[in-house]
């Protein structure tokens, strides 16, 4: 099913997930698309069509129970491999990406962290800090497809090509540097400079 | 000029400053539109007509200056209102911006951090931390309009409620949770869970 899905889907439904969350919180149990819609800032046409992508149905007269959506979306995400992932550069936002909670909450599995500083490998981490040198041994052991890349900028491409060479098809990307990467591997960018400095600007 | 700049120009614009970034970082000191397309993903007609919105200019035999192009950029961020920000939420992603190389490499200055409990209220954070009823004071003080979330998503729309009343027009929100703000506040949302979730999504 994943070929006929798109990125903006899939944020689509990461976005109606949340409002959803929002309506449950406010002590609702039943929304209609337009609900929904209106919340999420697309039309109803739109969240019909698609929740249908993915054979999920609610009633005209009642509309879809809310409880039962969230669990349908989780099950999009929880198809697809395993949620195990690993961190390199265990600087503070590595540090912080460990002690997340929201990770632990939806089973997201930090594995290991990976860090040139051997002063790190010792136990204060909640996880395993290795060097990254055995980042191969580590991805395979556990079949890890998905890492974190919490490097300074100039170590990151270096970082990217380890990774990718040791089979991972998947980088969230913390280092402030656009990352080259064969076709089979998917990169997201958190940039938190280019989110404030688009805020400064139009404020 | 703000008003006739939209959000997805300004997010190519901070895209071509990666890709700038990294052309100088290989050591080119000119580069042609078409070279900064193609990096960037859009046509080089996209990119003059970008540039030219801020009568940025090059020539068409010798291309752009890199460094013109990325001081030109630099000035279009810089130029509308100061960049001081407050922090709300002095847990882990909190702490870790505080730390964040990136900000005080580009002017970013984290004027105060907010959190409930008093033990914070202590030395241990290179800036001040106050309690959230300080909020307005701060804002008043340093003429703050930025602000970030960083709180459980329980308490995200309470904090961001006080913080639209104290003047913040624009916020960064690490909480989970979906804001309901006026129309003239904006809001930049980064959300870790679901970076990751699509990465899970399409391995």
């Amino acid at each position: 099913m994943a070929q006929r899905i798109n990125h903006k889907t899939l944020k689509r439904f990461l976005h109606y997930r949340l409002c959803l969350t929002k309506f449950q919180g406010l002590g609702f149990r039943k929304v209609f698309s337009y609900n929904l819609g209106e919340e999420a800032g697309v039309s109803a046409e739109q969240v019909r069509k698609d929740f249908s992508l993915f054979a999920i149905k609610g009633s005209k007269r009642g509309g879809y129970d809310i409880e039962y959506l969230l669990n349908a979306i989780n099950d999009v995400f929880k198809q697809n491999g395993d949620r195990m992932i690993i961190i390199i550069g265990m600087g503070n936002i590595g540090n912080a990406l460990v002690k997340y909670q929201g990770f632990k909450e939806n089973k997201i599995r930090i594995v290991a962290g990976f860090d040139l500083d051997p002063s790190k490998y010792s136990k204060k981490f909640a996880i395993p800090i290795y060097p990254p040198d055995m980042i191969p041994e580590i991805v395979v052991k556990y079949g890890i497809k998905t890492a974190v890349i919490a490097v300074p900028a100039i170590a990151g491409q270096e970082i990217c090509d380890r990774l990718v060479t040791a089979g991972i098809k998947g980088i969230l990307n913390f280092s402030p540097v656009l990352l080259r990467v064969p076709g089979d591997v998917m990169v997201n960018y958190v940039n938190l400079r280019n989110e404030l400095e688009t805020l400064f600007f139009y404020i």
